[in-house]
């Protein structure tokens, strides 16, 4: 069901802007009074991509069931995986007509039923939207209180909403290289803001990494960062300069989120028993990958999802990670911050960003900037 | 260092068919007195698949090392792999020229330094070439004790030729489908030696197994041999067949010899945390795989050697398993031999067997058929 469009008065300060009526929920739900009925959220009607196809709305407040919460959106980022849910691309498919967004922060403000999910309410949260419903690009969003993590008072709204897709996918990123017992890394589309990430961290536990960029001025950004190895995947050499690095520094395990014919290249630099780990795919190609390399050379091919490594986390483990992602939300693991958007604006301002993603963050931010 | 060319006289009952001159093996080596100075071995001296780059020449016998052996061929198969390498695209490349000729059987009459190699002597057993040495489509070849398995009394040299690529990888890969407790199976390349093997052991075992090949005639040849899930990959609705077999049987593990498109079929159609295992590349092409099904569901692709497995059991674990498939050489691992062919009159008989890959294995039988 699709929301009622706004009209240009709507989102210029017309009916929505005014005291919202109020509804009432059942006993499950904390703090009806400060819930209206309805609210504004940016809805994707078809996945082509075009700017028309993504619609500022009003709507119903959905309301939590078992096990979840309603979180008051105070910001969301717009993510490279975001871009790609909005043309079809994205891997996790959604029915239409579907809020986007995958993460964002704000407040818990009621609660359906279950333990887990009532400790959450008045916190202050950053949260990731559910795998099949509506997302953050909203001024509320019901989500499963697990994909809800409590922010420390340190940590602002704005650090917290995007403390999950990048920070955390980072921290788990080399968590899995430290469990394999992987001596180096290697990484593709580094000149990302998660891929700055990483290099930090790995600086910080002397990783050695292998940065592997797509265009020659990211080159020089990564290196103003600190890193020491960086590749452009453009030069004529690149495919030669990696399989030595691999060999110097015993490279073992690359993340990639190009896929395509890259996978085949990281695949056949590193050495035997090489790991390769997509989690991402800008080429918007499917990764190929030579037989030789796992039949001869013992090389394996997987895959990494945020959402399924959190899930596979208990709680204790889950709230420690994000103690330590936390903690570091200002140094290593800070997000660039380009623009902040009202949800009225958001649709141009996508527009412009789709352009330069490496130049800082967007964020939606639905209570104004 | 290339053997001297043959001549027409030497393939037809030449100096060759002498008397060979003997040569003295240091005290390592026994039976010296039954080894010649030189032997007739196929050379080949370009992969680019042209008949005349494979060459029927003499060559000196070689030396086994320590933990070597010295066999005498009494018979090999030309497979499919033999094919590959011969042209060029197999993954494991030899520097030229070499012998080819991945397996055989034969009897051991000496042995480098080492208890392993020294307990083979005199005994008949079945032989794997060593990685980056000469191979089995010669006389003699020399090859590591741990690649040679001994024959039962009741295991013939023929049958003992074929016991290695084809009945120790279907053991081995069916042995990988129960270690991960997967319920049921895919194969590719069905019709193949190895492909009919996997029917009749998964028969035995009462284990699932969808069967995927690429001609009509090979879903009723397969029909024949028992197999209840034959699917034709040209079926224009293969995919939504092998997707609804896939869910109704709980297939979580495929095992492909074909690769390309087919490895992302395959790993579109099996539910979520399915595996694929390459062991072959009949298309002749790099596997694709679409990045979702790795990120989003959790499916991991990996490759299966069987040298690297024979190499990861221990000795008492490798024995009991020959033993297992010697047992089975007569009924579910039987190999059905076309033709026998002294090496003289291999070169032309590969030419035939080249296009017709399912009728039965051709032998190359250095001794004369």
């Amino acid at each position: 069901m699709a929301g009622r469009e706004c009209s240009a008065d709507d989102s210029v300060g017309g009916a929505t802007t005014h005291p919202k009526e109020t509804t009432d929920m059942d006993d499950d739900h904390k703090d009806s009074r400060q819930i209206p009925a309805t609210m504004k959220a940016l809805e994707l009607r078809a996945s082509d991509g075009r700017p028309e196809s993504l619609v500022l709305v009003e709507r119903p407040v959905p309301r939590p069931g078992r096990n979840q919460v309603l979180v008051r959106i105070g910001a969301s980022p717009v993510n490279p995986s975001d871009l790609m849910f909005l043309r079809g691309l994205y891997g996790q498919k959604k029915k239409l007509p579907i809020v986007p967004g995958f993460e964002g922060s704000g407040e818990v403000i009621a609660a359906g039923a279950g333990w887990q999910a009532r400790l959450m309410v008045g916190r202050r949260v950053a949260c990731a939207a559910p795998f099949d419903g509506d997302g953050t690009w909203a001024e509320y969003m019901v989500t499963s209180a697990s994909l809800c993590i409590p922010l420390r008072r340190q940590t602002s709204i704005e650090q917290g909403a995007t403390l999950i897709v990048n920070p955390m996918t980072a921290w788990a990123l080399l968590g899995i290289a430290r469990q394999g017992r992987h001596r180096a890394v290697i990484q593709t589309a580094a000149a990302s803001a998660l891929g700055q990430m990483i290099v930090r961290l790995a600086a910080r536990r002397n990783l050695p990494l292998v940065n592997i960029v797509r265009r020659r001025e990211q080159v020089e950004l990564l290196r103003q960062h600190g890193a020491r190895h960086v590749l452009d995947s453009n030069e004529p050499d690149f495919a030669k300069r990696l399989r030595e690095l691999c060999r110097e520094l015993n490279v073992t395990i690359a993340f990639d989120a190009v896929a395509g014919e890259m996978t085949a290249q990281l695949m056949q630099a590193m050495p035997k028993g090489g790991r390769v780990i997509i989690y991402g795919a800008l080429s918007e190609q499917a990764c190929t990958v030579h037989p030789g390399s796992l039949i001869f050379e013992g090389k394996t091919l997987e895959g990494f999802w945020l959402s399924e490594w959190l899930k596979s986390r208990n709680l204790v483990s889950k709230l420690l990670t994000a103690t330590s992602v936390q903690k570091l939300l200002a140094t290593d693991l800070h997000t660039e911050v380009r623009a902040r958007l009202p949800l009225e604006a958001a649709v141009s301002g996508l527009e412009q960003y789709k352009n330069h993603m490496t130049g800082g963050k967007i964020l939606i931010v639905p209570g104004g900037a």
